[in-house]
């Protein structure tokens, strides 16, 4: 089962490379933190924000290129904790079929709020998160 | 008319996010240099390290993509300058069509080192580069 999140904050910390995105449930109160790059907390920022740029940045290179393809983003999921790093899956439809890429969750939610595309998270990683927190 | 490049060394400055790459013409001696981001330089120098990763970092990503929705990255081409600002494409097959899709000379060869495919550039840039040096 999967549970619909979107992205509440951005902590970004200059000391080191370990900045958060925060997600929070869209019908709930909980919430998902998850360490990413500088550069990734950078792109995913630039783009909330709608910060303009004069070449395609990376993220709106994978946007464009699955558009040309002829296939279409459905939404992103973080799927897997193993070894205390999450992974995540673009969920990609064409031609009637759905393909899951594998990615690493910042990937997946810089593309998520590049295309403008549902995040999810699988509900397991979100309880083991909570009671981690208890 | 394009000329086939290869990657002749990353100059990596920690002091500022001005990295340097630097092509060199494949049957020729002509060089010509492109700036980078830290990011991106970074990326380029792991893949051509071969230094392994856990999960598939960005440039990862878009190789499987392309091969996922059934096409295939056949060459990366910097094609343009404008501004200061180098334009490149990825130029991708796909039932036998030749697709170009616009990105920045630095993933067009993060991409092409990851994947292993020539690298090009226009002729009249590489000329115009060497006359600024004269």
């Amino acid at each position: 089962m999967t549970v619909a999140m979107e992205l509440r904050r951005i902590i970004i910390n200059e000391i080191d490379d370990q900045q958060i995105v925060i997600l929070k449930e869209v019908e709930g109160e909980r919430s998902f933190p998850i360490v990413v790059g500088l550069y990734e907390a950078g792109s995913i920022d630039r783009r909330i924000k709608g910060m303009p740029t004069i070449r395609p940045l990376t993220h709106d290179l994978i946007a464009n290129l699955v558009e040309q393809l002829g296939a279409e983003i459905q939404d992103i999921v973080i799927s897997d904790l193993r070894d205390h790093t999450y992974f995540a899956k673009l969920r990609i439809r064409k031609d009637g079929e759905l393909i899951d890429i594998d990615c690493r969750p910042s990937d997946a939610i810089a593309i998520a709020v590049t295309i403008k595309v549902p995040i999810y998270v699988i509900e397991d990683l979100l309880r083991d998160v909570i009671e981690d927190e208890d």
